[in-house]
């Protein structure tokens, strides 16, 4: 494989949106038992179920541990998903797995950032991390893409947005932790986005969502729909923790011009729940010191924004709550030229995230 | 990925000769330590120069275990060379991976062949051989291959060769063996070869070289070098335990006809050594019952045959031999189109094998 010296931009890569057509989309097989109760069981069925929902619309690539492939490649029966084995210390590809830039003129190039599973010893999820650092440069070697690694800087995918128009979204809870990349401040981060996603506009919500073990990854909270306009997660309800941060956001949102000079429209996606895992769920997850405890009494935070567009689809969560029907129509709408496909996300929020979070596209060249 | 329920035969893929031009080279990181002396290190430094060798006239894509894959991609430094991560039990693709198949319009195809470590638990090299089996199926999953998986018939690609006109060659010593498919006689293994490969004529070597672990595998004494003419691994001297084998294969190779009712020109390769490992080489391999003992008193089944035919070059072994030269020079003047690599391969003979062995061409499309 090919290591990249220069940075993205330099080099005339830059992000796509995720509506710019796609190759395929990425996930990996979930099984730590520490995360994901009942031996990761009850979570495969839920990645199985999300794979071939995106299968219908693209190819998709799972990676498996050796340990896992049999029993993955025999659940994901579907023409169109692709197994490859990848061991990883768990199932978060939108975070682990690379970000991908095109030229516009057949170049594909992937952006691996260095990965310490949230914030390493400082409030991260799980130690060690290093085979989740692996997965972004072997999946460049399985496409036989060029690499640019950012030895040191810190980043999840899940912690950003693009419209493909040279605008940005994040949240300062993320990016501005001191448990990422405490050695740069606000300005020589944004320098960093715009070098390597070749954005020129960076907005910073305060937060993300309320109890996001990621420490407010934006893509649970707030996402483009297309360039200018945004979805955030919303709540009317002064007494949801998450009234401040949405207030917060907007307030953000309603006072920025994007990279184009645009004003935003803000669409606002209601927030379901309140959910919490029963104290059986949690009981399913095996105790491990370090490892991020499950708890009865810890409101999860479930997010309609946490979806992933594919090629001509919507791939939603739903949470048998009554806001599914509401999310579903607000998205249909939002999406007219899309088919919106809700796919049941619980077992994927038990674990700390949902579709966005598992799923990684790898943009047509 | 989609499993094919015909015979490649019968949807028009055929097994292209190795000469057919490639797409690449596939190859297994060694490390299993109850095989490959001290940790399977100096292994890796002879199989590293025959990936770098091979390298420099096509692409070569290295399988290596995730303990491995750090070190693996370190030391695999040759902008030809991707690292994916497949665990295996042992390093010898030639076996476990696929045999790829081709029709000639831009198919690629791979047949997947039952694997039993030379032999299962009747002489077998080793067990379990579970993730040597899975490999052909990882490797035609990472290419998008459709497969061919013969469940009930054991085969290893290293006991068959084919001149891509119609002609395969084998050994009865191998494929006869009780512990392969007994449950087949002459005829019905011939019956599978056809199907499977395309070819149409069946040429029984009676046995291989002595003391080769793999039952007499065929590319360790025998290969062709075009259609009509195969080199044999060949000694004049009584005393040495291969003249009867030698002698044998002669007599067959003089009163046979290929598919095409040609005659078969017989160049001989003469047999370097005799070899054997040292004490102390034998001294680095881990003690473990079921696998393959080594011994300084076993003659090593050394062999020139054992090359791989490359775009444009020839990847052979060395053995730091007085026959080394004449080795190298009757190669040159076999395949005068191609440039003659001589590769160290001592190490690779110490695990049971050599270059051929632990290499698998995937052909153009």
């Amino acid at each position: 494989m090919t290591s990249q010296t220069r940075s993205p931009r330099a080099d005339g890569f830059s992000m796509p949106a995720e509506w710019a057509p796609h190759s395929r989309t990425w996930m990996v097989w979930p099984e730590r038992p520490d995360n994901w109760r009942l031996g990761g069981k009850p979570a495969q069925t839920a990645f199985t179920a999300v794979a071939k929902a995106i299968a219908d619309f693209e190819p998709v690539t799972v990676c498996v541990s050796a340990g896992q492939y049999e029993n993955a490649r025999a659940r994901l029966d579907h023409p169109a998903i692709r197994v490859v084995e990848i061991s990883t210390d768990d199932a978060w590809v939108r975070d682990t797995g690379p970000t991908f830039v095109t030229d516009g003129q057949g170049g594909l190039r992937g952006i691996d950032w260095a990965f310490n599973a949230w914030g390493g010893f400082d409030g991260g999820l799980y130690a060690p991390w290093q085979r989740d650092d692996q997965v972004a440069s072997k999946i460049l070697e399985i496409e036989g893409c060029s690499r640019y690694r950012t030895e040191g800087f810190v980043l999840e995918g899940g912690s950003i947005h693009v419209d493909g128009e040279g605008t940005l979204i994040t949240t300062e809870e993320c990016l501005l932790n001191r448990n990422r990349n405490p050695h740069l401040d606000r300005q020589q981060i944004e320098a960093v986005l715009h070098e390597h996603l070749a954005v020129d506009k960076v907005i910073w919500l305060p937060e993300g969502l309320f109890n996001d073990e990621t420490d407010g990854h934006v893509d649970n909270f707030c996402c483009f729909v297309r360039p200018g306009e945004v979805l955030l997660a919303w709540t009317d309800d002064q007494q949801n923790p998450n009234y401040p941060r949405c207030q917060a956001a907007l307030r953000v949102l309603e006072n920025v011009e994007d990279a184009c000079g645009r004003r935003l429209t803000v669409h606002k996606m209601p927030i379901p729940g309140p959910l919490y895992a029963t104290a059986e769920e949690c009981a399913g997850v095996d105790l491990v010191s370090g490892s991020q405890e499950r708890n009865p009494s810890s409101r999860l935070a479930g997010s309609y924004v946490n979806f992933l567009i594919v090629n001509g689809g919507i791939i939603a969560p739903k949470f048998d709550d009554p806001m599914d029907l509401v999310a579903e129509s607000l998205l249909k709408r939002l999406f007219p030229q899309h088919q919106v496909v809700m796919v049941p996300g619980r077992e994927i929020l038990l674990g700390g995230g949902n579709i966005h979070c598992i799923t990684q596209q790898q943009p047509a060249p």
